[in-house]
């Protein structure tokens, strides 16, 4: 999608509404993004954007994706508080696939853990390996116990 | 899709195969797999698995995709000898997306980069962040610029 460009030199600079229109969304028009801790590294989980989730964050600084579940775009922390301040936002080379650093307040994870990827391939076993920071109670409210609105699915908070 | 397993303490153990056949595929049958250095934490690229892919993965210690574009199992650096060193699968939450800590031989990106995603948003511009640490064509031949057999998009080598 971004083959004209990807020999260019370090530095080489192109509009960014321009590259954002070659974006490769899928059929539901939609591109996953990864969110990394920025300062530590730490991949604390994947979502969906939709261009005006993508459009949001970029104006706002805060992360918003497109909620598959809800059918809706979902400014992360809504529930939870646990938002996202984009630190810095890049685009793969295939234009398919983005990279969010961010600032994450609290844990990413609806669970309360730090991140989403607490399951751990061993040998013939998956393992849990973290405890939750915050009990998700004390997150979404006690006659809450998950995310509200979510029918199917358990994307994080 | 693993609901009732995410409020268990860590060190809760399950049987791999019973996790993995309860993960998420999409209506193509993939997961999105992001590699990760095990040591730095750079995130390198984000590519697709199938379950043969992951089995043999897991099973080879050698990290396999399967290419959409080439519609096929993918070892990765099958065509460029950078390959990926399997440290550590990870399972989200929601069980629809993987994290594969990777000892990556090389550069991850097909372009001879480190990772794929060197192209940052700055204000109002995307900006090149990084050169080739080798030659495309050092990876691919000199007759072939780009990897072999993509005739659509332009993954990782």
């Amino acid at each position: 999608m971004l083959k004209d460009i990807e020999n260019l030199p370090m530095g080489s600079r192109f509009p960014r509404d321009e590259i954002l229109d070659r974006l490769k969304l899928n059929a539901e028009g939609l591109i996953p993004a990864i969110a990394q801790q920025h300062d530590t590294g730490e991949v604390l989980m994947m979502a969906w954007m939709n261009a005006e989730a993508l459009n949001e964050t970029l104006t706002t600084g805060r992360v918003c994706y497109f909620s598959r579940s809800r059918g809706r775009l979902w400014r992360k922390g809504e529930s939870s508080g646990q938002i996202q301040r984009l630190k810095g936002l890049y685009i793969d080379c295939d234009g398919d696939t983005l990279l969010l650093r961010v600032d994450q307040t609290g844990p990413a994870c609806h669970t309360g853990r730090s991140n989403c990827f607490f399951l751990r391939v061993d040998g013939h076993d998956v393992v849990v390996t973290s405890n939750p920071l915050i009990d998700p109670e004390t997150l979404y409210g006690s006659d809450e116990p998950s995310p509200p609105a979510q029918p199917s699915g358990n994307e994080p908070a």
